[in-house]
């Protein structure tokens, strides 16, 4: 599978909230997916762990949820640095949290390989985007999602 | 919070499906998620680690998913058997497997206290069943959710 190119979008996360567990680069016990905008997508790639199952065998639908979510702000962040005319990779990015997930299993996901989670931007606004999503595997789309990312509020940030 | 009464569902579940990452009692790496039948509901309660967070002092939307649809697939697995007249803990129930997965993040989840996930069978076929779900923390609703559970099909059944 090609490398992705150019820097991960989760990196340029502020440093406060770098901690979350699907994809912040500061928790070294969550999942650190990385996206990466390639052309008019965002694509991460990540390969389960064996004890990622649903049943033996079958990716946990759990985690590709989780994958998909993470994904989808990170592609919310990305689009709103774009549409503002700054380059990936130039500052820091904003931080969007998840308002709403859906998720639909078309078909089992085999464990053992590498996953391609896509995404694309199909609304966007100052504050909130929705996110398009596939998930594939050897190139067949196992799941499809959307997400409705929003601009992270005041009131989450806090210490923990 | 009340302790939860009866056999929890997943651990009803047959051994070669129950290494869920989510709520398989056989997988050590996982969370384990317990769902009980109680009334007419399914209950379960959950404490997130300190490192399943989104950002700092909330937290992770991901775990949250996961929680509401394994919780989900417990819920079916439990109606099922009750459709037939069977009780809870007479014998193995039934696995299921999400089809689809919609969650609503009404208000950031805080770190630090149990979680209670709450699961309703709202239609009910042979072969499928659609479950409302609530998440909370100390009595405030944070997330809800509705999961699409149908019985797991034959092509999962394979030795991972």
């Amino acid at each position: 599978m090609d490398t992705l190119k150019g820097p991960a979008i989760q990196d340029l996360y502020p440093e406060d909230f770098a901690h979350c567990f699907g994809c912040g680069k500061d928790n070294s016990h969550g999942h650190q997916l990385k996206s990466f905008v390639q052309g008019d997508e965002v694509i991460a790639h990540f390969t389960p762990a064996p004890h990622h199952v649903s049943v033996p065998g079958f990716v946990y639908g759990g985690l590709l949820a989780s994958l998909v979510d993470c994904h989808a702000m990170a592609a919310a962040a990305a689009a709103a640095e774009l549409a503002v005319g700054r380059r990936i990779g130039e500052g820091q990015v904003a931080r969007y949290v998840t308002a709403a997930l859906r998720v639909e299993y078309l078909k089992p996901t085999p464990l053992g390989g590498e996953l391609e989670i896509r995404g694309r931007v199909t609304e966007q606004s100052e504050k909130k985007a929705v996110v398009a999503l596939t998930v594939s595997v050897s190139g067949t789309i196992t799941v499809s999602g959307e997400a409705v990312a929003v601009r992270m509020p005041k009131n989450m940030e806090r210490r923990g």
